[in-house]
């Protein structure tokens, strides 16, 4: 069972919005054993969208098609699709009676062109949108689902969970799907690859892995698809079979596992300060506050964090974290020796129990031999140890802030957990 | 001219990325003059692939594909590229000492992977990467141009603006078209409308204007199509015509435009700072370090700004800035009080001339029927004047804390210039 996704008007085309309901649509079939097998996108012109359905229809039974309905450009989408699938326009005095109520609620005048978003297809199953005014549609030509939504994200998804995807999973006999991924941090895709080489060929015919690399992180994620018989517990049977998947994969690389599925770095580390009972701050050069940007991110920040100090200059770092002049002087601001200091520094300044340094040079500019661009120190340190590491990374003054901060809040992760 | 863009690969089909790039790339070749009159995304399946390629190739001259292109298993997209163009893979040797380069310089062990990264079709033209291993391929046949590079967001970014686009001027031609960018902050798109209405009424019918919204930002995109014979000068004249049309533009809202083009609010207070030689540091709590990663993402940030407190807890307030903890207790954290004392103090903990200080309730909990979430108070200090200015956002932690950072920044701007 595959589906295909259109998305129809120019704003996505121009790269004026970027389409964020496709991924949506692409995770929510999928949980109900739909595989999308392909997407595309026209322009919002009767032509364009013609044979976007038809291509689309040559690919897969299920269409899913957002945009092109609403106040505006609704005349000339409803229209082609009125000549597409052999459609008469019709009133419909309950669509315009809610769209009315919906505008008293909200205590806004109702625009004439509301009447325009009552007249609907007469052979099109109408989607009852309760959190806008321009209805979905369902039509079947030809054995063929073809779905119409609004583009405006919140009403897609409202209609997709309240309307579409329970008629779905009537209509159609689907194959169960199931993913599982371990989150991993430190280690390139290349590198990763070979160290479970044998997992990976060794891996049943259902399953595939897929490396979703970002900075300084790989996803590994598990695909299985159930190639049996459908019973009622092929669900759960599926679930155990990648469970037991995604428990090996790890075992083989545990150094570099930091969580699974959803979880972030910064979440990871907020979770496991906040069972310890210990406080937590940064002290950061290069990073400019990314790390305790990274860390306030998450809710709750304060029960474990409670501030940092970013200190650019020398004359900070001497007098915010009592780093000597003499270190700074003699082995530079880029140095373990510095990033020790800072660190330990920042334990009494912050008052915490765990404090992590960072200083390095983040580029364009400013590197030199022996210190090239991308160099960093970072040091972690409680009251009892500090552990510093050295890393070089790229050219890019962003990506290089990015990627140290991802490297600093793993080391956080494995200094907490006694890793290293 | 028109050109079609194509993804391949599992992830954005299940949903697991949203696809940036399209959007990206729709924009780039937007002002060039290239219309992007389609985009689909195709499995990572040989078929499917080949498929896709003829699909596309049936609706545009240009066909620029991202994503397949890497280091790992899941790609199997060269040897389809290879069957699709006849190609036979060869042995790059110049492909093979970058990518050992680029691991000599992070520092890390060449991966045996990498040999396969350097075999490459004999009749592409090797577009080369320098921010990743791998390369983009450049093919034509039928007429007609395919590029495929790799989906990696910033090695795509690097290979378009350094390889593609170049290339892409030269081979087609294309009608003159330009764009010109104000770049405003603090109001939103339908204020702006209003005060605007008579100049975008009265626009030439071969420029059009466009609102480009974002967290407490609205970009204003002039854009112009030449519409009259092409000569050497068409160029010129358009670019005249719409300068002539963004001073008047500009002319109607001083107060809004911070800046024009590429233009961050970072980067032009930065230049601000710079010019009037002054210091400048913050004392953050509810962004949590947020502005002062912002201010640091700019290269030479170091000249004008010497480091930034982040006060999550009362304790650190007090510590740090020397916040009264009378001031805590009668007003709280989030108060007009309690931010005047924060810049002030940030004036001489961080020893600048100019301080932003910001506190306020990012949520999603921890208001008060009078603080809800997203109340911000934030205050601007020099040595002779504070002003501090309270602000009610969002329920949206992340987009707090950002639109946040836009307007402490435009704050810091208008104070600095003398404007408030």
């Amino acid at each position: 069972m595959t589906a295909h996704l259109l998305t129809i008007g120019d704003e996505i085309l121009i790269g004026q919005i970027t389409d964020s309901n496709s991924a949506w649509m692409g995770r929510e079939l999928n949980l109900l054993g739909i595989r999308v097998s392909g997407k595309s996108s026209v322009a919002d012109d009767p032509a364009d969208i013609r044979a976007g359905l038809d291509h689309a229809a040559s690919l897969a039974n299920l269409i899913i098609t957002t945009g092109g309905l609403g106040p505006t450009k609704d005349d000339r989408t409803k229209s082609t699709l009125a000549e597409y699938f052999g459609s008469r326009l019709v009133f419909h005095q309950e669509i315009y009676d809610r769209i009315a109520a919906y505008f008293a609620r909200v205590e806004r005048p109702m625009p004439p062109s509301m009447r325009e978003q009552s007249m609907q297809p007469d052979n099109a199953l109408i989607l009852n949108n309760k959190v806008g005014t321009a209805p979905g549609l369902w039509f079947e030509k030809n054995g063929k689902v073809f779905v119409f939504l609004p583009g405006v994200p919140f009403e897609m998804e409202y209609l997709m969970t309240n309307e579409v995807l329970p008629r779905l999973v009537e209509r159609f006999q689907t194959r169960p799907i199931a993913h599982r991924t371990l989150l991993t941090a430190g280690e390139g895709e290349s590198n990763i690859a070979r160290r479970i080489e044998q997992f990976e060929d060794a891996l049943p015919a259902n399953v595939k892995l897929a490396y979703l690399p970002s900075l300084g992180q790989v996803r590994l994620r598990l695909t299985g698809v159930w190639d049996g018989d459908i019973t009622p517990t092929s669900h759960t049977e599926l679930g155990a079979l990648l469970d037991a998947q995604k428990a090996e994969l790890e075992a083989i690389i545990p150094d570099l596992v930091y969580g699974y599925e959803t979880d972030t770095l910064e979440k990871v580390v907020g979770k496991i300060l906040q069972a310890q009972g210990k406080q937590f701050g940064t002290a950061e050069s290069c990073t400019g506050g990314y790390v305790a940007h990274l860390i306030t991110s998450v809710p709750g920040a304060s029960n474990y964090f409670p501030g940092s100090v970013v200190t650019y200059s020398y004359e900070m770092k001497t007098k915010l974290l009592g780093v000597s002049p003499h270190t700074l002087e003699t082995h530079g601001a880029v140095s373990e020796q510095t990033v020790r200091e800072m660190s330990q520094g920042a334990l009494d300044t912050l008052g915490v129990d765990v404090a992590l340094a960072i200083s390095g040079i983040a580029g364009p500019d400013g590197g030199t031999p022996d210190k090239p661009v991308g160099t960093v120190w970072m040091a972690v340190s409680d009251r009892t140890r500090t552990i510093a590491v050295r890393h070089v990374f790229g050219r890019d003054r962003l990506k290089n802030i990015q990627i140290t901060g991802t490297y600093g809040l793993n080391l956080v992760r494995k200094f907490l957990l006694g890793a290293i």
